[in-house]
């Protein structure tokens, strides 16, 4: 019986790289465009999702969290894609990752929180935690792939090992 | 000398059908995932960004919108790309349109307000005013192309057609 519980750490470009980009206005030059009338931040995501005869999918996500605290019982990949999440409200959330490989060693789970303002985009074959809102409703923009093959493993974290999150 | 002033229609996805998709979960069946712990509003939006070895772009624009009354000068089109705009703080906006065409008629211009909770996703080649955000600061996360090739051209209104938006 091994407990262990994760504490977020915060949401940079640099801590996040091993897993995907941070989709964030911070620490990007803004374009001027319109006539000065907006500013483009530009291509803050690698969007990989055509492997295979995949397409673009745009979706929404609307969050239904559990209870608290928070128990990790699975993580999940996708082998053929990317998939980006992007708040719609400027809700906080958290965001489990573990680094691409055959399974998830609960040692090399890292928590990380975003402040609402961020987005995240998992690379292909990032073992992440589905949806983990904080608020009940909170709607994010989902970009991800559409189109043949199975494009999600699950691996289950082993009963024995008891993790939680702290928000 | 035409004097014109456009006040804004809702915005539904049938009303907006001939220019784009409205990005939205109204009128989307959400899809329970993740055991339930989020609904999936799936495929909103046909992006269409790969032609001619484009790719797609996710960017953030920040808007810094002009003086009121909003004078319209100019629309623009992307004959390569679809162009999808998500507001990302629940912040409405305006949107300009006219159809397809070698040309704008200031009479087939039609006005759309988003209640910030909708997104839109224009078609390729459908003429658009570029981001008419109502809120300086308002972001907006927006999923167009990146390639090579020529992706905008731009249409001047004549000085005599004089049109004006009311928010």
């Amino acid at each position: 019986m091994a407990r262990r519980t994760l504490t977020p750490e915060p949401l940079t470009a640099g801590a996040f790289e091993a897993f995907g980009d941070v989709i964030e206005t911070r620490g990007h030059q803004g374009l001027p465009i319109n006539d000065g009338q907006a500013l483009r931040f530009h291509d803050l995501a690698a969007i990989d999702v055509l492997a295979e005869e995949g397409r673009v999918l745009l979706n929404i996500f609307r969050a239904r969290p559990g209870p608290a605290p928070i128990r990790v019982r699975m993580m999940e990949r996708h082998p053929l894609s990317s998939q980006a999440f992007v708040p719609l409200a400027a809700t906080p959330f958290l965001i489990l990752v573990a680094p691409p490989g055959a399974n998830v060693a609960p040692a090399a789970l890292r928590l990380f929180k975003s402040d609402g303002r961020q987005g995240v985009n998992y690379h292909r074959g990032v073992w992440h935690h589905p949806l983990l809102a904080l608020e009940r409703d909170a709607e994010f923009l989902v970009v991800d792939r559409g189109g043949p093959g199975t494009n999600c493993d699950v691996w289950e974290i082993d009963e024995a090992d008891e993790v939680t999150l702290r928000s």
